[in-house]
């Protein structure tokens, strides 16, 4: 593919979810590693495609896991300084935080990452965060999530736009591979920075990489694609069952000041896949931090088909069910 | 798991979908391998276990891929004997066959395999037809979809029951490990077959199973589970799309003798992952032949989504739109 067929591919992407707008002021999120490299000068690409301009940002978290990361950043600064764009940076020690944590690094890693670049993106005005992730990253994380075991929600993948912070993060490349990048930083002459854990299979991830997707490739080589193709489509699938759940939700879930109270006649009649969500539902609602597990799951299905007088408790929430009604309320 | 707890876990699973009643005669799929050999004395235990009896045959295909599969015919034959069990016999010439239809030996073999099974079925009187797929074998299946690329469909797995032949075909061991199966069959020091060709990688299934596989238990050791988990998951979830479909094709399709017709506008309203099925269908139902490629979805929900007027075919159908109305016929 030419750069030309790539650029147009990315402005397909952020065209179909409306992004980036003209005057649009971006935070990238750099690594200095090739994908953010690449997402940096697409998205100047991209603003000349467009004749618009874009006020760009660069951001580099510093993890302190390995010894070059320092240099990096000065690297990344000097390429930022040449090109005329604001640079922002920081530091933290990662490792020492995961053992605080205990969390792995990678977990403890992004989560003060995508912290620090919301406050940035927040006090110095970008509408958007724009991470590098593509299609690679996309099959990989899929299959991360079915390994660990998922239903359908591990299955979608990441997504273009996600909110889960104030600011947006945004993911432009995700129908563009790895390949395709490296092949556009060649073509542009561009330089990076190669960071020496990406090929270190005790990280979960590299693994993944190096050792399963060849694997998997054995047997059908596009299966990168194969798998981010799946991932759009059990989004579409996603979107119908969430909403039935919402609607199921809305129908048969009467909140009061201090229980939720349902029929369990009426929860009879919807199928299992949404009885299951729905459930999920009502508890996080009550307490976010609630994952029912399948075994939780098929108690109350359980108390839904029986017509008996139960009562039992998940963490902190208590489930009690006599005649046609099941209540439901926080034992605080 | 002592073998009692394995005799009630397969019951479980029989009970769950009201299978093998009293006195059910019942054709087991044998290869004389571990996990046929297990079936066949599983079902067994099964009928004492209920304290009933059932007629069961043994039904075994030489498939000509193995100089060594004649004498298995005979050892197996000799073990049926001594039990006072019926036992039915064919041999095909797979490699001649799959070289003849241009299929793979695999393809080729399940399909002669599964008509004859159906035929003595038939002729002998037998309710159902039992195999010994176990849930390793379920975990292979859904990895083999996805990597080949796959929707929901294919993440579903195989059905406990399902009716592709006139007689239903039941899967009495997809909720029991290969590892559960050796362990009954040291326990009760039964003897069995074992294929050369099960450790070749050349073979898909194989490369799945002795590469893949291990692969993903040195991240989670019981991915297997997650994998036939998801399997389940994914089926209710399935289930309530397909009806969704099932209705939007009842509410919007109007069938005359020679054509279809659907408004439009009626079909913007349905999310995009029914507006797929619901075009899936109806191809199938004017030739069953038809499986639409994204490329025809995305071609059909385009048409759905502009106002112009368009014709183009698919194969053996014709599809056309002209102000809010499609039309879909048969050329012929």
């Amino acid at each position: 593919m030419n750069v030309k067929a790539l650029i147009r591919r990315v402005n397909h992407t952020l065209k179909l979810h409306k992004l980036f707008p003209e005057h649009s002021r971006i935070l990238i999120a750099c690594s200095g590693g090739p994908d953010s490299m690449a997402l940096l000068h697409l998205l100047q690409d991209i603003a000349a495609h467009r004749h618009t301009k874009y006020k760009l940002g660069i951001a580099i978290v510093d993890h302190s896991i390995r010894p070059e990361s320092k240099d990096e950043v000065l690297w990344l600064q000097n390429q930022v300084d040449a090109l005329g764009l604001s640079f922002y940076t920081t530091t933290f020690d990662v490792p020492t935080l995961s053992k605080d944590l205990k969390l792995s690094e990678e977990t403890v890693g992004r989560q003060v990452r995508y912290q620090w670049l919301n406050e940035i993106a927040h006090s110095e005005g970008y509408d958007y965060i724009a991470v590098a992730h593509h299609k690679d990253d996309q099959a990989e994380s899929i299959l991360a999530h079915l390994i660990r075991g998922t239903g359908l929600n591990g299955l979608t993948g990441m997504a273009v736009v996600s909110h889960d912070y104030d600011i947006p993060v945004i993911r432009p490349l995700l129908d563009v591979t790895k390949e395709e990048l490296l092949a556009y930083l060649a073509d542009r002459k561009l330089t990076y920075c190669i960071d020496s854990t990406n090929d270190d299979i005790r990280y979960q991830r590299n693994r993944i990489r190096h050792r399963i997707i060849p694997e998997l490739e054995s047997i059908n080589p596009n299966v990168v694609d194969a798998i981010a193709r799946l991932g759009c489509s059990v989004s579409e699938d996603l979107a119908v069952i969430s909403n039935l759940t919402v609607q199921a939700f809305e129908r048969l879930v009467t909140i009061d000041k201090n229980e939720m109270r349902l029929s369990r006649k009426a929860l009879r009649k919807e199928p299992v896949a949404i009885q299951r969500r729905l459930w999920q539902r009502l508890m996080s609602s009550i307490d976010s931090d609630i994952t029912l597990t399948t075994a939780h799951q098929e108690q109350l299905l359980d108390i839904v088909n029986t017509g008996e007088g139960k009562t039992f408790t998940i963490k902190s929430i208590k489930v009690t069910a006599q005649c046609d009604t099941i209540k439901v309320y926080c034992k605080h």
